[in-house]
């Protein structure tokens, strides 16, 4: 199984693609794809192309999201236009769309529902055995890959944790 | 010129498409596209499909949306995503955006900016000649659709409500 992780927003996007491979976590890819500025339309129309070139290029064969929360309802509706772009995208190459909340890709990763994004970060390098010099929004979009991953197969924490 | 006013919603987004013909608004079209059931993936895919196949028959030049706010942060999230797709669905052919605020619309349509919807949609009706049997987001739809028309060429207001 191998998932695309997303972190969609409307200046940057993370994207992580995480495989199992015999019982274990494979990195395959990660990276921010960083939007010029302009209107926002145009700034959609280039992450709706990047993330086609990705499912193209990577071939996942389902998409895992956070479910996002946002307090303010403008930033709300900004991160929806982005999520909204990325779930388009999920859905025209066929792919399934998982969205887990926060909490449970933190406490997946880390073992804590309340972990620091570093710390997400540093487990999910470990995890998977890379390092990640890129923006957080690319260990955030591997930390729900491997949620999607890890969920598909029910594959209990401690197994995870271990590696 | 030609407009394609928009009305993103994730169960039900409004279009009008008007146009400006020898100094005078004309209806061209309306409608409401309904969204099945199902992940919001597909819907936002059902959503796509359809703006893409309003914009290929009606061939606007460009699109006009309400500058949303809303109070709600996860009601905002919802309508993002759809707005998100309307605005890539404009991109992708080359359409220019333009958003309004919502009392800037009813301002130009009734003379108020606190007009209701049914004045709105009255007011639409009345303008453009045509009877609206559609849901509401249909002739608020139209009412972005005129403020489209009309901005781009700078009609005086007076002009348009001696219609």
């Amino acid at each position: 199984m191998r998932v695309l992780g997303i972190d969609p927003g409307s200046r940057h996007c993370g994207f992580g693609v995480v495989e199992s491979q015999a019982g274990r976590l494979r990195h395959v890819a990660h990276g921010v794809l960083s939007l010029r500025k302009g209107g926002i339309e145009d700034r959609l129309l280039e992450l709706h192309q990047g993330l086609c070139h990705v499912i193209a290029l990577h071939r996942p064969q389902a998409v895992a999201v956070e479910d996002v929360f946002s307090k303010h309802a403008r930033s709300a509706l900004v991160l929806g236009q982005a999520r909204g772009v990325a779930l388009l995208a999920a859905a025209q190459a066929k792919l399934e769309v998982r969205a887990f909340p926060p909490a449970a890709i933190k406490q997946l990763v880390t073992g804590s529902g309340r972990a620091e994004k570093e710390q997400v970060g540093k487990m999910v390098s470990m995890l998977l055995g890379v390092s990640i010099e890129e923006r957080v929004d690319a260990s955030d979009a591997l930390a729900a890959a491997i949620c999607g991953v890890l969920r598909a197969k029910a594959v209990p924490l401690l197994r995870v944790r271990r590696r």
